[in-house]
């Protein structure tokens, strides 16, 4: 690994809050620095996830699994995301992202708070428990979207750490939240399939660049700010390599909040469609944003209903 | 596969030439037509492919050879390509091409009239023998370039025919042309690897959309006239589904000048730089443009100099 800064110094007109553990985009250069929170919070006894399990997930930042979820569960997802994308009221609406080179369906967020088969899959009482066990709390969902990827048309997911972006512009104050991103087509070597760097997630990529007002608008379709820098990516995928899970439809990939990740176009005629949920430990509920700005929508970063993701699903089951 | 139109009706101020056996972008719909002409031109007793090999690229349309080259040999090409990426002047020169989104070098035409290692790799004796013997003649180069596809930055290239192109925009009467792609870098399936569609080839697609003048200084940077529609790529992919041979650097895939190929994205930090040389018959030398307009530049289409891809490396090694 490059030398590691101890963390960034402001340039003027930038103001490091007290308690930020985790600067980003304030610097003038780049920098690695370690994580500073466990990555398992939870044990082997609290849930359905093995010691080995956990053990793997601390170390690589990931875990997938081939087949979790039964085809004939995802069969009304499908229909529903069928009907989303035929209904030209949604691509207008605030939580439709559009592709950058076209008019594509890129992106839907806030699934979960829709009456639907894709709030149910959010809320499913076998995605939750892992992300308990992993987060060792309860858990609320931070965030839920499905990424479209159609064929032709799907466009690159540039490498990110999520928790950069929920760190700054959503005020997540520490790492304590996991994503789980379920796949409702057969993600192949050739549609664009999720890229994780193992073990990048034990490191914090501070970015440069200011973030603008209203930046979600244009960062959803391509981003440009709080990316990191070529280096720095190298560097982690030169000592971590890479690792893309691929499998059929219900095939589940859990992966850490802090882990870089990305994914490439899809000029394939098979979409790569996935639904992704964020689940944040309700002991890391969102503060102010560290950027200074406005936070986000609550579409994208949930500011108000903290409820445990488990007592959503009874709540719907018992209405 | 869907019905077959016999040709494509002009609409008013298009018209088809006498002689053209593959128009395309003249009428208002896309179609699927068969190829008039053979696939293999030579015999199994004409050079170094087996009997099955050529079946197999007569049924196929391409043929893959891991490690065909040893890598000491590509080291010169390496080099060449780093010197060629950092000289600012080459990115200015008519032969280079810029990424899309960015500053980024994305290739560079005409690599075999450079007095280089590259244009010893394009003349290889290996490469041209079994060039002459998938075309049945002797061959001339009628184009070079070098995919550079770097790092982070490399776009994708969308699916297409070259023959579409290099018959209306540059003339080529027949199917008879082979294109040679030799990976300077390892093709993995994460940084873009060449994908084809196995079959296509027997299939000419006939696209939509009038050529505008001085097309390629767009097309090459990202084609939006002579893209195969959606539906005849999906039936094609459909069909006959799709391979992206990868391998180490040396590997060497042959493709014929109809297949439907395209590559997705390269956000990882390994370049996916591949070396393109297409051998033409010379007895397929280039006519007028099949779309009335002047033709490209000899630097993408060669319209002079056809002498035998053989004899330029005799010729240099006696100099």
């Amino acid at each position: 690994m490059r030398s590691m800064s101890s963390g960034a110094t402001a340039p003027a007109g930038t103001v490091r809050r007290p308690g930020d553990r985790y600067p980003s985009r304030m610097a003038a250069e780049p920098s690695i620095t370690p994580r500073l929170d466990p990555v398992v919070h939870g044990q082997a006894d609290d849930g359905p996830l093995s010691a080995a399990e956990l053990a793997f997930f601390d170390q690589n930042g990931y875990l997938d699994f081939q087949s979790l979820l039964p085809p004939q569960e995802l069969q009304p997802c499908l229909a529903e995301l069928d009907r989303l994308r035929a209904d030209e009221s949604i691509r207008t609406a605030p939580e439709a992202v559009i592709e950058p080179d076209s008019h594509a369906l890129r992106s839907i967020f806030a699934v979960h708070q829709r009456q639907s088969a894709l709030a149910a899959l959010c809320a499913h009482p076998r995605l939750v428990a892992i992300a308990r066990q992993l987060l060792g709390s309860d858990v609320y969902i931070h965030q839920s979207r499905i990424n479209y990827k159609g064929g032709f048309q799907g466009r690159e997911f540039y490498w990110h750490s999520d928790f950069e972006t929920w760190h700054v512009e959503d005020g997540m104050p520490a790492m304590r939240a996991v994503s789980c991103s379920v796949s409702l087509t057969p993600n192949t070597p050739h549609n664009g399939p999720l890229m994780l760097v193992p073990g990048s997630h034990r490191h914090f990529v501070a970015c440069v660049g200011e973030t603008p007002q209203d930046h979600y608008k244009a960062s959803l379709r391509r981003q440009e700010v709080g990316v990191p820098d070529e280096a720095s990516l190298a560097q982690l995928i030169g000592d971590f390599g890479l690792v893309a899970p691929i499998g059929p439809a219900g095939s589940v990939t859990f992966f850490d909040c802090n882990v870089m990740h990305g994914s490439n176009s899809n000029i394939t005629s098979a979409p790569r469609s996935n639904v992704f949920t964020v689940y944040n430990s309700v002991d890391n509920r969102l503060e102010a944003p560290f950027c200074g700005l406005q936070p986000r929508p609550n579409f994208i970063a949930e500011r108000e209903d903290f409820r445990p993701a488990s007592s959503i699903v009874e709540a719907r089951r018992s209405a």
